[in-house]
């Protein structure tokens, strides 16, 4: 298919259609004005905001989430605006089909009306990025920045955003660490196109910083310590947010999710087709198949996960399924890879190289005309010299199961701080796991979860 | 039993009796006037050494084989002096009971007589170190040096001797790469009896260079030259020859048999006992116990050796051992241990942590966003990001003697260079060993063969 086509099939499903734009208008007109009227009767100073794809029409077809911020002046107190904002919310929540309070930074209102997901949120009515307090009151910034600038390429920004969700690289939520929309819409207006952006994937990683509001000329003492400190994070791309000089629009990209984008972009420039927009299914298989195959071991840490946000939670797992890996590696088993996650509970699963190791360890010692030496040779029942060193050797354990419950006991594992008691009580499972993560143990050991030519 | 006890009764079995002394003093003296004899037959201009414990009295009792040097003037060619000493051999051997020629630098006669075994080798009649020209000339000036300075301390040379051979570190052959018993009557020389060389195996060791014969100072140049050469070997003593200071005699001590050296005198000090002399006998034991016990792998390469001395041999067969280790610890394996040496056939034996590996292996490849990692990622079938690195996998082989095959057959280990070939023919054998290596291979495996505590 040429890529005018592609792109022109692609445009018909994710374009939203007029009947949907006039859904959209109507909603947030009404929505508006009940919020008007709430704040009047609550005698509040706030300004209600539409933020997010919505505001900014850069929203795909069918995904029509409202985000309602609601501005409090720059004078309010923190605690006042926390309270107020909620009391504000609730209120306007009530007339609404029915709602819940969640928890970021400060709580807000999640509420549903005419099938739609409305969150109203409070924040600062914010000028300029000097007066950000909460890190939700760029928003309304953003929100502003993108109207000023996108100039009608509302669709590139839906293509690019549809292409990221096809190659499961869209969103900056730490279990993807992808695009975020904002960072999409900045590239588009940065480079003019959806196509223009493909094409730049690899200029971008060379080129590395991109600064559309030219902070660097503007503040550069500012802009330039943000460049600073993301290089020295080793980011794959430093954008400097054009409401912001302190931030870099693409801090949770990962280099993986760059990677990803790298060779589908190229890949999609080279052969374009719709797949990469709207992929055929995940690949399916059984894991112990897999097991078989490969003549691996998997072994599943099983925890009840403590309740805490998945951008806490996620990043605790890494950490310890790295302590496995280095733990075990120690103890003679090779990691072939992990992977991380939550479903009914948290998990950690680890591809080995066998299910047990050897029942014998060489200790190497020290030298043989030392001190040390002379104490090895003591302290240790079959002793021999190979060079200038004394060896012995030791039984150990040789199940993966008894090595991981002798390591955890004598705490020789690095986990993560806030689900270490979790880890401890967790169950250890070995080439079998519940029926809920069945799906998860065949694509990370098929490696079908990261593989990139799937 | 206190010390003297012990050294007594040690004496006693070592020291040769009246009896035994007469048949030894009439054997030589009848081996010189037949050798005499022959050399006037032959109009020889040659004079008949003996040389070796005999000549020195410090054989141990029922351990008194001859090695009688026939010397010929500095002016004779090597190649007449070969010719015409092996003729004389031969000619003195004809009047003993059995004889055959053996080969070393040049060929002598190994001939048998009343129970004896006599060596007859051909030498040059050396005055002093500068006249030296083949390996066996020095041995006529060794001899004198020692029958001039031991000064009737015989018997501590026996001790340490048989104390030596009890703890199997006695011979400088390359398969015990021990103490000979040149360096044994220099030892005792020097520190003037059994117990003070026993009782310095730790002094002597940071001492490192021992110059009885005052090299240093008679011949600074020469002598430093030496030392610096066995400097650079990392050798663990430096004994300059009393006689000739180009050499150093202790070349051929290993760090491994100084090491047993060291704690059997460390030990022997603090316990005497006659065991250290006359050990129980080697424990016994199954491989196949030690296989099931330790959960390891025991891989056998038979190998038909070339028709070469075992001090060209175990060198050859050592560098491919590690050759072998290397090979397989890069292919996922892990070397515990091994062994090499020649019953039958020669043969390397791996210890190994298992004789299956996993049949998948990790590929890590380059950067992702390189020339060579869009070259691999067009390559591999499966491939996925780890932060900035593409990774790939790919099936191989599990059997470890497949793996060892399929290493030969693309020349990926190195091996020795004059056993290569045979190596390459050779029989590779899992868990199992012909009946002539059962107690090398339980010997390795419970590491019996080394172990200083057995």
């Amino acid at each position: 298919m040429e890529m005018e086509e592609v792109l022109g099939e692609v445009l018909q499903r994710i374009r939203p259609s007029e009947e949907e734009r006039a859904f959209v208008k109507g909603l947030m007109e009404e929505l508006r004005s009940i919020a008007r009227e709430k704040i009047e009767e609550l005698g509040l100073d706030v300004r209600p905001y539409f933020v997010g794809s919505l505001a900014k029409d850069t929203y795909l077809a069918g995904d029509h989430d409202v985000d309602l911020f609601l501005a409090f002046p720059l004078e309010t107190p923190l605690e006042e605006l926390r309270e107020k904002g909620l009391e504000l919310g609730k209120a306007i929540a009530e007339r609404l089909d029915s709602y819940e309070v969640a928890y970021a930074e400060h709580p807000y209102v999640r509420a549903r009306y005419r099938g739609v997901s409305v969150d109203l949120v409070p924040c600062y009515d914010v000028r300029g990025w000097r007066d950000v307090k909460t890190a939700v009151d760029r928003s309304i910034l953003h929100t502003r920045w993108v109207n000023e600038n996108l100039k009608g390429r509302n669709d590139e920004v839906r293509l690019l955003k549809r292409f990221l969700k096809g190659i499961n690289a869209y969103g900056s939520e730490i279990y993807v660490r992808g695009f975020s929309g904002y960072l999409a819409e900045i590239l588009v207006i940065k480079y003019g196109s959806f196509l223009r952006v493909v094409e730049r994937a690899d200029f971008m990683l060379r080129q590395k910083i991109i600064d559309p509001a030219n902070w660097l000329r503007r503040e550069p003492e500012i802009a330039l310590r943000t460049v600073k400190r993301e290089t020295g994070e080793d980011r794959p791309l430093i954008v400097i947010d054009p409401v912001d000089p302190r931030r870099n629009v693409s801090a949770n990209l990962s280099w993986e999710r760059y990677g990803v984008f790298y060779f589908k972009a190229m890949e999609f420039a080279e052969r374009p087709s719709v797949e990469f927009f709207f992929p055929k299914g995940k690949p399916q298989g059984s894991y112990l198949d897999e097991l078989r195959k490969r003549g691996t071991a998997l072994v599943t840490l099983l925890i009840d996960a403590p309740d805490i946000v998945d951008d806490i939670l996620l990043p605790q797992l890494e950490r310890s399924a790295r302590g496995f890996e280095r733990a075990l590696e120690r103890e003679g088993f090779r990691v072939l890879g992990w992977d991380v996650g939550r479903k009914d509970k948290a998990f950690i699963m680890l591809e080995l190289d066998r299910e047990k190791r050897e029942r014998v360890r060489i200790k190497p010692g020290p030298e043989f005309f030392t001190e040390r030496g002379r104490n090895f040779y003591r302290k240790n029942e079959k002793v021999w010299v190979v060079g200038k060193r004394l060896y012995s050797e030791k039984r150990v354990k040789e199940g993966v199961v008894e090595v991981i419950g002798e390591l955890l006991e004598k705490n020789q594992v690095a986990l993560g701080r806030g689900i270490r008691d979790a880890i401890m009580s967790g169950d250890v499972l070995l080439n079998y796991v519940p029926k809920e993560l069945e799906e998860e143990a065949y694509l990370f050991m098929s490696r079908e979860k990261w593989n990139l030519k799937a």
